[in-house]
């Protein structure tokens, strides 16, 4: 079995979400003085790889200890969207129809995964248009994810989070797959077990069967 | 497929270690101001369930971006151990001679368990004694974890830590295991993919096959 980490990695260099949250890891213990190393961390929910609850854009919407996480774990297909330039439309995804099932975990590989995980935010990173999320939820697929730290810009009202929410589809922000092949996996991401928050910083893989 | 969440709840009630470490989270955005929820979350390496590396307690060791994520993913045995009253000997483990195999995930189901995950700490813990780690490292296991938020005290040196980091055994802490039977699984345990740490938060789950 091999595994593929599909994970950002988490430092105080780490792009933050429009450069504004930065992780922090503080030094509580160290091997002179303590004979121990330890370490606190500070980051925002949304920070590197992580999974949005409902009750980030859905004022009754679940937070994400409420999320099943055989939402977040089974049977996956990784898209290359890598020609899509700016955005993924419903008629970028019609393309890839026979691949999108029902109660599968769709990732979208885009250009976005070029990018360093220490690079300044780009603003204009390939995003999920609101008709390609409608797409997703006709489909009743269980999860999206994408390759950067936000899956939709320029959209008044986020309706891409809405659209994807409201079908109880399940969104992962900031993976990283430039080191993986389009196909099919088994996908494992498991957030961190935080109560009542609208999202969680979570770690993913993909297992090659 | 049947799926088991062995973490340890994360929120401001958790339990920390010696009571010293409080996880905290800030509330960024709220949606009476900002239309949407937005919080961040401070915590120690070792809150909740998280898996040491071996950097923790070895000058010299690995960090927890240098584990190989195989090493927290494969076949998994719980072992019954709520008739250890105070520590895991040798003798102990040794009653389970044949489910103690290599390459195997071994995780120890003590009374521990039993202790709400927002109790005050417990330093009476039941703990995986020196000469059971020894064994374990005999056996070559390929990790080891327990629930509670430590996995030895009242040895000076840690040789607990020091017997299974030495022998590349991954430490998962602060599982919960009362729901779950002893038996054979399959556990995924994914630890933040924080750069240069000792430790990371975690979240870990077993399936039933």
């Amino acid at each position: 079995m091999k595994i593929f980490d599909i994970s950002w990695p988490i430092s105080k260099a780490t792009t933050g979400y429009k450069d504004r949250y930065i992780v922090g890891i503080d030094e509580i213990k160290n091997f002179n003085r303590d004979g121990v190393r330890e370490t606190a961390i500070h980051l925002s929910s949304h920070s590197g790889t992580h999974v949005d609850a409902p009750s980030h854009f859905l004022r009754e919407g679940k937070t994400i200890d409420e999320i099943h996480l055989d939402r977040l774990i089974g049977d996956c297909t990784v898209l290359d969207m890598t020609t899509c330039a700016e955005r993924i439309t419903r008629d970028c995804l019609l393309a890839h129809d026979n691949e999108i099932m029902q109660d599968r975990i769709i990732l979208l590989r885009t250009t976005n995964s070029d990018f360093s995980p220490t690079d300044k935010f780009n603003p204009h990173f390939v995003y999920l248009e609101a008709s390609g999320a409608a797409y997703l939820a006709e489909k009743k697929v269980k999860a999206v994810g994408i390759d950067y730290l936000g899956i939709e810009h320029s959209q008044p009202g986020h309706p891409t989070h809405e659209n994807l929410l409201n079908a109880d589809i399940v969104i992962v922000e900031g993976l990283r797959l430039r080191h993986v092949q389009p196909g099919n996996y088994f996908f494992v991401c498991l957030p961190l077990n935080v109560i009542g928050t609208e999202a969680a910083p979570a770690r993913a893989v993909l297992m090659e069967k």
